[in-house]
């Protein structure tokens, strides 16, 4: 291990996962950590399947084009256990606030939270406020943790992707980072770059609807698509092969992509998930989240392949084949 | 409102709870937020009993004489949950680090927290990396969040002190906070200052064993037992006497509040809970406490009387008696 934290440790990739193994899960040693799954599922008395996630937010700037910290702070922990297939039933809230902070944009903030919970339809139960000293932290930082129950019948692990399965997007790619991207670095882009976060509960239900053997849902937030595909096929032990051609990705965020030198691929999203579902269900699973406002750009866009090694795999445009990496290195930090 | 966040917002006190009051139960409105207790209860079936926490905490230091943020982070979570009459279960992790933070420290960090986990017999199931640039946050921050099942025929809850009741501490006051003033400022005290930092749920485990009848229970952080009695008056509706001959505080406190002009019933505890309970099982219950290892200087600091205006009185060594106010202004900051 390196002697000191760097920001790739907090990107979402390879870094991030060392960091996780050779510390937190190794110290908190238990089967339930161990399943590294986007909640946790736990038991209260014996039978009941319970979902349980938290995730700190500290996305920089904290009002954006779609959002601010605080709709991204309910919806990021609505959407981790939405991806468990639970239902989100309540949520916690905890403030660190820097000194000297304006009460009009903490109220702002808590007031877009209220309407994202209400969105979701989920309750904030309880909270926590602390406040540091002037410089002790950069405005306004917000952990969310969230509780769930796990639809019956449904069994949706990060380790249940199959050959046979398709991989379904809700939506264009890449949208929220390159919203943050461009707006902290002042970048003009022709058209409307607008941030993507959503809650994503009311379309898994959709989803689940017609179809409750979805194996692997995962909303694509930090590294992207890229990062999670190669969660996706590492812990399958499976390949992927994506077909670039069917990608959705908006005519703002290729532009700004290719003006920074950026694949879309690793830009994160806060309102979209990867679903994988077996060939045979993948028409009813696409056609119901293109009847949902937020699964009106649904595309497939590759395929559980038999492929060794078990990589990530991507047809170009022009036909072409390439690797797609798990991401390493130091991402764009505080994006969420 | 004022127009800015002030140091004092998140000192526990009147303007903690103003915030509260205005900002968050104002716009996260639900009943189950509204009874502002140590935790919130839930419910999953219908029938079980749950309660949720959450707390962020940005100690500094973050090392201590007696713990350090990890393992005040568990301590405070299980607390919150076992005043609540609930036995904790699981915990959520989140931590927030600074570009730069020693890995090694960071190590001992986890390490203190499972070993905490490990005492109070619970399991951290779930967790979050975030990393922020350099003088984005000062070092480390820990959210946890936790959930336990509420013991069956317990009512435990902050406006159930009634006439008759008497108050009880598990031992001394204001040990944790001014370990932390008195490092942070480098004041060298005679004899040893240290953190009463402590799971104190199997401490409520042997109380409840003996009296299941037990009305209040507060762990006394933030504001100290001033904090949370005044909270307790004004929710009960009721007075509070305290005797002061009877407050356990140790020498160490006692000298270094004298040496910085501080009042010990202000000074944040981490391991010292405020147990409300009728006089018919007072001494029962003080008994138990006595015989664990964290209560043996458990001690019955006074009692609810009928008195207007509804306040905590303190008869004072010297024969007199006078108001203790709910703290008011900015306490010492980041103090868990």
């Amino acid at each position: 291990m390196e002697e000191r934290i760097s920001l790739s440790h907090g990107s979402g990739g390879k870094q991030t996962n060392n960091l996780i193994n050779d510390l937190f899960i190794k110290y908190f040693n238990n089967e339930i950590i161990s399943e590294m799954n986007d909640s946790a599922q736990i038991s209260l008395d014996g039978s009941k399947r319970i979902a349980v996630t938290t995730d700190s937010f500290v996305v920089n700037p904290i009002f954006f084009n779609g959002g601010d910290i605080g709709k991204l702070a309910v919806c990021g922990t609505v959407n981790d256990l939405a991806m468990s297939g639970a239902k989100p039933l309540y949520l916690t809230s905890a403030f660190i606030i820097e000194e000297g902070f304006e009460i009009e944009k903490l109220e702002m903030i808590v007031k877009s939270m209220a309407d994202a919970a209400e969105e979701a339809k989920i309750q904030i139960v309880a909270g926590d406020t602390k406040v540091v000293e002037k410089g002790g932290v950069d405005g306004v930082f917000i952990n969310t943790s969230g509780i769930g129950t796990i639809y019956e019948n449904t069994n949706i692990k990060a380790y249940n992707a199959m050959a046979g399965d398709v991989v379904i997007v809700n939506g264009t790619l890449g949208d929220h980072g390159m919203t943050i991207m461009c707006q902290r670095s002042g970048i003009d882009i022709e058209g409307e770059l607008k941030s993507d976060c959503a809650p994503l509960n009311s379309l898994v239900d959709s989803m689940l609807e017609v179809c409750s053997d979805i194996h692997v849902l995962r909303d694509a937030t930090r590294g992207g698509v890229a990062a999670v595909l190669n969660e996706i096929a590492e812990m399958s032990k499976v390949s992927i092969e994506l077909d670039e051609s069917s990608i959705p990705i908006s005519e703002e965020v290729k532009g700004s992509c290719e003006l920074l030198g950026l694949d879309p691929l690793y830009i994160a999203n806060e309102g979209k998930l990867c679903c994988f579902v077996s060939e045979a269900y993948a028409n009813q699973v696409l056609e119901a989240m293109k009847k949902h406002s937020l699964g009106a750009n649904a595309a497939i866009i590759g395929r559980v392949i038999e492929q060794v090694p078990q990589k990530v795999y991507l047809k170009t445009i022009i036909g072409g084949k390439r690797i797609v990496d798990m991401p390493s290195g130091q991402q764009l930090p505080r994006i969420c």
